[in-house]
């Protein structure tokens, strides 16, 4: 029987798990959100700004909501509800103290945003499909991936409190 | 003489009153920012975001970091210094605890943008022209209108500060 080198047999193991990650690394960026099947909409970090915010507690985040351009117009002109194709981009980063400012201030007075913390969530209006829910479809990523079912059953049930404001607690900041 | 009736001079006034309330709202936006010259750049708040703050004490505003394009290529890719051409725009807004989210959580924790607070303020690079700032113009417009000499000759001092990030206090939020 005839000898395979050591080298060949430690270069194919390399590509093998080389590629094992990559189709785990694009799966988890295609993978959809549970009850609702939504994905990471492409290029939402650079949608334009609807409003901040802080959460204290648990949370303890600092937070932006972006729009697509559909959500962002809708926003400026307190269009509600709002229209098929609206998506909204829940982004937040730890909620950190800012030293520099410190120094320059003479006393801790500033918070930024640090690493990505909380996940990223979205909201997805489309009247027909989620018509149980408001309307709207939700998703959470924590790291790319989909948070789970249980996580996903909680959203529209505190969404809910502002039925009135089509299940959306921001505003847009002018 | 002949007499004007009261009503032709009720117009005359009238129509100079408007006129002077256009010319003077079409001036403010048009006022430049002392020592540094600078006017509210076009389109601002449509700019990507960098990142987000919160402000406690007299401030006591969450605030938005936007840029232009350069700004956002350079932010993103921790390019210092910035190149020349690199807008930053600071907007804040009221710190407003948000009731709905206290009514959903079953306690207040989340705090939202309000009207907007403490002016809107600029940094634009211009190596050249600013030289003695570091490269950096500083504008501050509040309601806008440009805020006064007074508060243009603090920018700098206090972005000193953070002279080895080349002025800027703060970094992309991913």
């Amino acid at each position: 029987m005839k000898q395979i080198p050591i080298f060949v047999i430690a270069a194919i193991m390399a590509v093998s798990v080389i590629g094992a990650m990559t189709v785990s690394a694009g799966g988890a960026d295609d993978e959809s959100s549970p009850i609702f099947g939504l994905k990471i909409p492409p290029g939402y970090r650079d949608w334009r700004l609807i409003s901040v915010a802080h959460e204290e507690g648990k949370l303890n985040d600092l937070r932006a909501i972006l729009g697509n351009d559909v959500a962002i117009t809708a926003s400026r002109e307190g269009l509600l509800p709002f229209p098929d194709g609206t998506i909204i981009a829940r982004l937040a980063w730890s909620y950190d103290p800012l030293e520099e400012s410190a120094k320059a201030f003479g006393h801790l007075q500033s918070y930024v945003a640090g690493p990505p913390k909380n996940g990223v969530q979205f909201m997805v209006k489309d009247s027909r499909k989620y018509a149980s829910t408001g309307g709207w479809g939700f998703a959470q990523f924590n790291d790319g991936k989909p948070a789970d079912e249980a996580v996903h059953k909680t959203c529209f049930s505190c969404h809910e409190t502002v039925e009135a404001r089509d299940f959306v607690f921001n505003r847009y900041a002018p």
